[in-house]
């Protein structure tokens, strides 16, 4: 009886191809490159069971009682300091909603913004929870091939002469798949066309602090951003499990509807864990512990990609990220990433096929590969056997 | 740049009354009626202390890391030996997705089943939070009137007849904000409508557990729910601060429609505190525990029973809830519940004007009042205060 009531709505949702990877390769002697976990170095499990017992004792009820709708005021005030202390932001603690994990905000983007037949603007290839989350309000995706450093840019201007873009939406640093960022030069260049052409810029930084060397870039938009919705988030540098993200919106009105679709969604996120995020952040040393993380996966990055120099032939090309969970690889056009998959399944190793990063779901000759659950030798292993198989 | 780019979903978006309301009554001397949330007394805080530490303690990364959509599995488990042992269903755990508290369901609810225009059927009064959730997808929705022991059944086959019903969405327990509960026939005649008619029946149960005296009523498709979407919530009875609900589904079509639609909001809930509410759940008696929230309830409910017998003139009627967290009281006609309250507010006690409860917001001369959070004196003071000027 239920089978034609579905709405249109649902009808436009693709569900995500990676779950259902990750649900055919939990065999423990898989070697999984297919993932987006953090590693479980970058949860401090006793610090966050300390600020627990902390906000039970401190603030009792509270911690357990239905609170507001943006978030705690105190986790909000944490966000702006940090924001303003470390990216030179002037961001206030009224501009942040707090959201259950950044794939609520995507939702909720495409909620208040996206009406059927909106011109989105991604990147090609593009974060795939965006296009899943963007997809259920129907829009006319238009995806620009993202280079080295960052998107092409006159193919960006020309859809925005086009017309009818609601929104660009990009993740800068180390983006997810590809693990590119976006040079200096071309942070000015979409920051202006964005203003040029009166569109709003949504930008995705969940990777951000996990730069291996030197300060954080942070937003293309840090020191105007009137003009864009800034989405951060906890997930990589202290637990993705609380599920606590957040938005950084400017324009009154916008937030307003933001707010209001937040009330309609959830009421508001976990207050329990936004009391011990908060607690956490300002009884421990933030910059040391994501420290720890940035070491180990540089590490396991470098294992990587030296792996891949050995034992990949020369015609497949690969990104090499200053930062964040993962290489995109190229191969030949000849060879497809879904045929290499099966192939590499049966040898114990899996990645997730480039496919659904396009908007066309196209057969690809792309890869994703995440690093940041393997130790050096496994992620070696794993390589050569792919290599193998490749040179094949 | 923002306000002409809003889409119509969130143009349809009401804002929550009673949130406004709740931000203007902060003040501690005012006495509030007016809230939803529970009494502290429900919040086994000292219990879920522990808790936290022993899941940490057994289950270390597992309880921070990215998780499963359909929510843990021992809780769901829990849920579904729960339900099969209190109130006789044969729930399996794989029928059970736990949601970011029941807002999240019926958001979902609305995503996925309605088409604008659609039909659906509320109570009047209704759910705030339901007309809420729902309007974002523009229905047409219809209003059947409840009568002290559920809806009337001929105006609710009226509208059936008329074609176009996606679903009807009940609180069949001590109703937010009624009070009403359904009389067996009632439950029978509503099921079989449903039936007969081939759409959806939507069951939100949050204040069952709380009946005042003997075993909850449960759901009313509780022998056969294949054509039905169940919801609870842990809110009420251990805390909402967590936002831990849950939905049960029948239908696997439906199933995996819902929890694609979770994966584009939010990923998964709070694996966090699933696993400390899971572990609460099976270290504690929950039965014990609700037995003291029931018997305060039960003591506030009756003195602001008594109170309004004493206070309120006989042309105010109300309800007497058999368990529950709200009376609903009908002023004579010549009175609006929102001039009252514009009044009351002056003498420090405030409760919710009808209004927000009717699909068309009517100028209502009903209120919506809650018991408790105040202790009984207090109780008895503030509808002193309401029945003064009510006679004037």
């Amino acid at each position: 009886m239920f089978e034609d009531k579905i709405s249109e709505l649902s009808l436009s949702t693709p569900s995500s191809f990676i779950r259902a990877i990750l649900k055919t390769t939990q065999d423990s002697n898989i070697i999984s490159f297919a993932g987006g976990l953090p590693n479980p170095i970058s949860f401090p499990k006793e610090k966050l069971a300390e600020s627990t017992q902390r906000v039970i004792d401190e603030y009792g009820s509270k911690v357990f009682q239905y609170s507001v709708t943006a978030g705690l005021r105190e986790l909000r005030e944490y966000i702006a300091e940090h924001l303003n202390k470390t990216q030179r932001m002037d961001v206030d603690a009224d501009e942040i909603i707090v959201t259950t994990g950044s794939q609520q905000a995507l939702d909720m983007i495409g909620k208040v913004l996206i009406n059927p037949g909106d011109t989105v603007i991604l990147e090609e290839p593009a974060y795939l929870g965006a296009i899943q989350a963007f997809s259920q309000y129907r829009p006319a995706f238009k995806a620009i091939p993202l280079e080295y450093d960052g998107m092409d840019m006159d193919r960006l201007e020309e859809k925005l002469k086009e017309g009818n873009v609601k929104f660009i939406y990009t993740v800068p640093n180390f983006q997810n798949p590809s693990g590119l960022t976006y040079s200096k030069e071309k942070r000015e260049a979409l920051h202006d066309l964005t203003r040029r052409y009166e569109c709003i810029l949504v930008e995705d930084d969940p990777y951000g602090d996990l730069k291996f060397e030197g300060n954080p870039y942070g937003y293309i938009s840090k020191n105007e951003f009137d003009g864009s919705i800034l989405l951060g988030t906890f997930s990589k540098t202290v637990t993705p499990g609380m599920r606590i993200g957040y938005m950084i919106i400017r324009n009154p009105e916008l937030r307003l509807r933001i707010n209001t679709a937040k009330e309609a969604a959830d009421l508001h996120s976990n207050v329990f864990s936004q009391y011990i995020l908060w607690d956490y952040l300002t009884h421990n040393d933030l910059a040391e512990h994501i420290g720890k993380i940035k070491q180990l996966y540089r590490s396991q990055s470098s294992a990587m990609i030296k792996a891949m120099e050995e034992y990949f032939p020369e015609c497949v090309s690969f990104t090499r990220p200053e930062g964040g969970m993962f290489i995109w690889a190229t191969l030949p056009e000849n060879i497809t990433a879904m045929e290499l998959f099966a192939k590499a399944k049966e040898k114990q190793v899996v990645f997730v096929p480039g496919n659904p990063f396009y908007i066309d779901g196209r057969a690809a000759s792309t890869m994703r590969l995440n690093y940041t659950n393997c130790d050096e030798a496994t992620i070696t292993e794993g390589i050569r056997r792919i290599g193998s198989l490749i040179k094949e």
